[in-house]
């Protein structure tokens, strides 16, 4: 099958692999469409120093199911790319995002998605209902990753400030929003901050004009590692910093701020999939407004060149149809 | 009068200096002891660009007192070290710690207590009880940062490491224990140790024998830049760590593992003076044990330098009786 492949040095390749062996009560997907996301373009730089087939967006189709999951055959589906051994201690603490065993769909010892085909354990699956489009469906994970901020803390009424207004944070504003935050954006580029405020989202391109130490709580995605100084920053004594920003460089920092200010940090990665495909289903969320660009899977190259330029939100490789 | 006096490139002198003039509300406290805390260490390497007289631990006898606080005259004192504003928005959310405005004793714009007199809003003191001996109740503003502890996070039956067994590193396992958790401490100096285990409190010298990813709490009181990232190492997947370290220096550090392991980092500053008080005077804690030398005022250069020496705990400069 033809893939991405991600080698030594950040280079990326499209060329034909063999299709791996299926692993226990893994199910076969065809790819439909994969999406390109900032933790794909900090793999290239070299963070997990992942190599292989990169890509955890996905809509797919079923094409070989395990015993027990034959209803899956033919169906649309989206999938938890986390997939975890279901038999350590942190399984049994239900938190099997978090198995110090797990692989992870494109990330972490797992091919991905950027592929004809893919191999993820059949309860990772999640069937699309009909009423969602193959485009919709696309950003359940990254959906899903906002709603994590949810579980994590009680937003209703806070004044939230998001720090980026990129693939990530754009989700993250509309989710808070929708849950009864009171939610401002920064983000540097006005066109990506025009459909938030036509959302009625309160926007600003200039970090500076913020009032400093003034929010209660910031979630922080700007995908920068200045991010989080910036948000150190503007966080209120006692307040809370979400951080969503996974980047593959360390920076200087002095943790001091964190200490004096008593600042609560909170570090947020997937979410739960199944309030991201309520609300997407519902049209609560209509994300698909965000693809600024599709590209077949062997211009995978070019689609990486425009997912990296500033203010490009959603890039989508086409794979099959 | 004479006083310990900090100046450019943390240079210690001890000299004349002419005392200033009262605040509003202010009472002027003669010192009797003071101590030596990990922060006038960090001060001396240029933490907070901190110049003048340092030292925020101490216990006085009030001298002069504002109209309204005569019944203070005389009376043996310790002082709560932020010196707030009383009328900023912080105030009025009841953090006057961290009030914007604020000025600290010894650390943020205020003279501090290693000099033979310091004033203090009087609102700050507090009257030592008869029963509590003046080197026990020197400790009531580093107890006082440990039950802050207490404040931010639930305890009771957590299984809690404590890295660090130095000054505050010891405190803070003492009264996680008292408050009901089950406490490890990871210690380099076995001196140091050996106190903690014979107090009933579960302690290694190896933190490499700790196993990875294990603990659900960390409090982080090395007091080196180093210890976030292995209490980072340490911490289990949704874990908390306490941040108790302030240090002087930068130090490059990827926040990703924080995202990735959605660890949750809690800043802890100074704690309130009531408990602590109130637990040094019913002999829950003695911890005028840990005072490893004494030094006069004079002395304070010697002092300071016993008080970097590796495995030192509490060193204290006697200044009037």
């Amino acid at each position: 099958m033809r893939a991405v492949v991600l080698g030594e040095g950040g280079q990326l390749a499209v060329r034909e692999v063999s299709l791996e062996d299926a692993g226990p009560g893994e199910a076969l997907v065809r790819v439909l469409v994969a999406g390109i996301c900032s933790t794909d373009l900090e793999l290239r730089r070299g963070y997990m120093g992942f190599q292989g087939v990169p890509g955890h967006e996905f809509v797919g189709r079923v094409e070989r199911a395990p015993a027990g999951h034959e209803t899956l055959l033919g169906k649309r589906v989206v999938g938890e790319i986390n997939a975890a051994c279901g038999q350590c201690e942190t399984c049994a603490r239900g938190l099997p995002r978090h198995c110090p065993r797990r692989t992870v769909l494109g990330i972490l010892g797992r091919s991905g998605a950027m592929a004809e085909l893919l191999w993820l354990p059949a309860g990772n699956l999640r069937e699309v209902p009909d009423v969602l489009a193959t485009d919709r469906a696309l950003f359940t994970e990254p959906v899903a990753a906002a709603y994590e901020v949810l579980e994590q803390v009680a937003v209703r009424g806070k004044r939230v400030l998001v720090m980026g207004a990129g693939k990530l944070g754009g989700l993250v504003a509309q989710v808070l929003a929708l849950a009864g935050a009171s939610v401002t954006v920064v983000g540097r580029h006005e066109r990506l901050l025009v459909p938030l405020a036509e959302a009625g989202i309160s926007v600003t391109a200039s970090v500076e004009s913020l009032p400093p130490r003034s929010f209660p709580m910031i979630v922080e995605a700007t995908g920068q590692p200045e991010g989080f100084e910036r948000a150190l920053g503007l966080v209120e004594p006692r307040g809370t910093i979400v951080l969503k920003s996974t980047c593959a460089s360390a920076r200087p920092l002095n943790l001091a701020p964190v200490v004096i200010d008593e600042v609560t940090v909170i570090g947020s990665r997937c979410g739960p999939f199944e309030p991201s495909l309520a609300a997407l289903a519902a049209g609560r969320l209509s994300p698909e407004s965000t693809i600024d660009a599709r590209f077949e899977l062997d211009d995978a190259s070019s689609a990486f060149d425009e997912a990296s330029r500033p203010g490009i939100r959603k890039v989508v490789l086409d794979i099959s149809s």
